[in-house]
């Protein structure tokens, strides 16, 4: 269960009492606040608080490009125009903060986006719950075998029951013998700070992070990819979803844009102009290594 | 006039339609609102949105700090104990969005602070107003004869009014050519972003500023001080008012802690400790340089 | 002149005694190390200090993927490889300490890239020198017609010398009235802090800027990029070609993915497709705007 | 062992070829260059670059400050003046790089300090060692009865040797199971990405870390003071050596300033005056909390 009985009581209250603001509303977001977003087995994402709309996007705009922004006829035509050039500015005038619940390997790969602010639960302080990621059998895959930091298919018969026991049985272990350091009962007690360390990585932490739209774009970009770990990518497809309800026009541009798009090498570019005009390029003529052939087809191939 | 009067109309209209939200609301902040507050001779700053109030911030420190925090009482001794222990990131669980309009001048300083979002009105897109700052008498100060960087008695009499008519004369006259290298009145027109470079460093630009509590405190810390040049000092000072109504509780931690806090050196400590046994220390006794000394002679003076 | 005998002096000793290091030492950047490569009428970029070349990133990258990076065969291969998938944290581990001289507007626009370290030369402590940007002939264009940030064509005749004079006159009349009104010679002298508003925005500042290589890439791709200002743009192309030389094979990797590249949207590698399929796909069927179709063109136009 | 034979030859190599340089060297960094210092068990720092010495800070500064700063005589009382008047920028103009090796749950208090550049060891690619953090005897604490975040009395007898054989035993057990699960004879083998959630936050990762003075002396203040957890206090110190020998009047300003020095409330300054006039001031007169209290005292105490 992801939230106790406390913070549901806590989460029901919040939403029960509206009061009145000047400020920019997101309706689409409103409806997110404080509701707990199920991730993973135990995980969550909820929306805290957030600053601004797509309108505040456009306020900012205006203010910065002036007269010269009265020619694009509407919101979604400049908020566009701003994601296609880079003019990140504007999208920084937004800001969210969220309460997420995940596992410490996931936190650790997530802590590398600088550009945030965080406060994380503190095991010096208190004492962690009991609370681990096992992974659904379905998401419990072997090494790929092509590639150095992916996954390939998943674990089959024994060889899954065999890593889920031992996933389940180490993180109960280890608990027991963190809770067994930390007792006073009949023994002074390990220090807090100390028995923390004998924890694995899939125990569960939570903490509010909080970060402009730009910078969360960043964070999607990389983590809602296909080529990011499950564990962050699924938090990512939450925040992401959340995201479209709060700014619809930008969101929409940063899919279009950034999700959806690639980025061409000059040498790319080159081989797509002789292919237009009819060439037949092949990997040995492109003038590219294998790896960069390889994803400049990905881009360019027909699902068909 | 600081505002036109089509920006005093959406004001109006912006002010006279509260909606509901279920964020946290600061009524404190609610009130200042899109007005603007006037700073100098045509600047203003007016806030165009915030995020959080007092009970974020604790709510962000127990997320932290867990049952650590249960034994700290109430939300006041809390963010004392945080300001006081330097734990920043609470504070910057709170965000604050200014419009300010201010002297090119100003600005050059203020945007030395790196941790805020910024959009800046355009003078490659746009032309700027005629609009210059113009000290009031009683700020046309001399050069200090003590501090490089510092200002001492204020002018007097003939030297003031040279001063005075010539800031006016040479900003209308700068301005005048600006218009004249624009105009495409029977010649091609200067491009503007070749023409802005005639215009003084006193004329009027805006900006929205975004940025966190911590950071704020920080610029505050740096720009209401008694040392900061007057022209950023007054916008410090509106802001901090502002502050002061939309976190009481912050505020007054860290006008204690800060604002009104002072940092000693090893050196000073020890020299303070000789004295509370009695001991008569001198400036030469002290091991300190002019400088320090007098320095620590202005934390422990008595103005009585 | 940019530079004082004094300075030049300095450079000169700085030059003549070489010292031992054990640090990684790029030999490409030494022969830059203190000299002014002079940019337009009085500005100029130096190199004072650098950390790391090409094998720094390498180790950097390796500390990070450890074996996982063994099967690239090639340091040149895997800076390749690190620039395609934007793994920026092992450029970030170079970095490098400029001295810049530039006028003042350009100034403002290069601080708004705000991961980088800058002391600038203070005008509330010193008096600045009678430096202006005065643009040559063929830099002082007309406002552009089609761009609204942007310039035209080259001003002619008449009133190309009707704004060169006015530049002309005015900075030295402002910096004539600048030093009246700080003089000290029978009248009190106006504070610095103050008499500095009165400087026009082509008189020129300097300072120094420390950024890491990854920062660095990115404010190249924006003012080395031919929709930047000329001004800045010239400053950009200075510091391209001594980072081409301090580290080449980053370099060349950031020529060829980012200066030379470009990013596509869904929207157009969909047309892409259906364009390699051999259909004849015209603005109106492809579902962009006049603005999107423009810049797409101009990728895959052939300028043959 | 915290190097390997191979890691120990590059080093042996590294050091054996000194080259020539035009940069700033600091004979006090160069001497400590590649070579690994122990720290922890397993664990160490050494520093693999660095930019700037001492008159590279006063450097920076006169070209902030121009003639402003000519009265002050010599370098030792300009770094003194910058560091009591928190002038931060200089001391940002030198830059260190550093090859660290620490548990698991060091890193992830470490890494809160945002503002550097990290690149680490990726368990997604690679599979960690078989390197576990055990304390000393010494070093094993019980909880502490009055401070949430510290450690008390060392543990004794039997207690301590119980928490030594469990975290000894936990982590070979992990560790095997790490191994059984990741392999891939008569297996598929679980991806490394999932199978490093099984092991303990005592194990040992590590990285490339490179920030600037400024931000490696506010990591210092907080790392090196004596309320910082003992495990990233160590290194911290360690640091701390090497920066004394790499910047000796840096840090000795560093050193009396803010690791000496105390930062006071307008309160207890008040407090200050009562007690400098004579008045015997108590914990009820002062006005202030028990816990402000008990910290004043502790600053203004003979130690004697």
């Amino acid at each position: 269960m992801p939230l106790t009985q406390e913070q549901l009581a806590e989460i029901e209250a919040q939403r029960a009492s509206p009061r009145q603001t000047l400020r920019a509303v997101s309706e689409g977001m409103e409806k997110h606040l404080y509701t707990a977003q199920p991730v993973l087995d135990h995980g969550f994402v909820r929306a805290i608080d957030y600053m601004g709309d797509d309108s505040a996007i456009v306020q900012a705009a205006r203010v910065s490009y002036g007269a010269g922004t009265k020619h694009v006829q509407n919101d979604e035509g400049l908020i566009r125009y701003l994601m296609r050039h880079w003019h990140s500015t504007p999208f920084e005038m937004c800001e969210v903060k969220l309460h997420i619940k995940l596992p410490v390997f996931v936190a650790r790969q997530w802590i590398r986006h600088r550009t945030a602010n965080v406060n994380e639960y503190s095991a010096r302080y208190s004492i962690l719950d009991r609370e681990f990621y096992i992974p659904a059998p379905e998401h419990l895959a072997a090494q790929s075998t092509i590639n150095n930091q992916g996954r390939g298919e998943v674990l089959q018969g024994e060889e899954a029951a065999r890593v889920l026991a031992l996933l389940k049985s180490d993180a109960a272990q280890m608990y027991d013998n963190y809770e067994a350091m930390l007792s006073q009962d009949g023994q002074q007690g390990l220090a807090r700070e100390l028995a923390r360390m004998n924890l694995p990585m899939n125990i569960y932490t939570q903490w509010y992070w909080k970060t402009d739209l730009h910078n969360l774009f960043h964070f999607l970009r990389l983590r809602a990819d296909s080529h990011a770990q499950y564990e962050i990518r699924v938090y990512a497809e939450a925040i992401a979803a959340m995201t479209a309800d709060w700014v619809p026009l930008a969101y929409a541009a940063f899919e279009d844009y950034r999700m959806g798009g690639a980025t061409l090498s000059s040498k790319a570019i080159d081989v797509l102009k002789r292919m237009l005009k009819g060439e037949e390029v092949t990997r040995e003529t492109s003038g590219m290594s294998v790896g960069e052939w390889r994803e400049f087809q990905a881009v360019i191939a027909d699902p068909a």
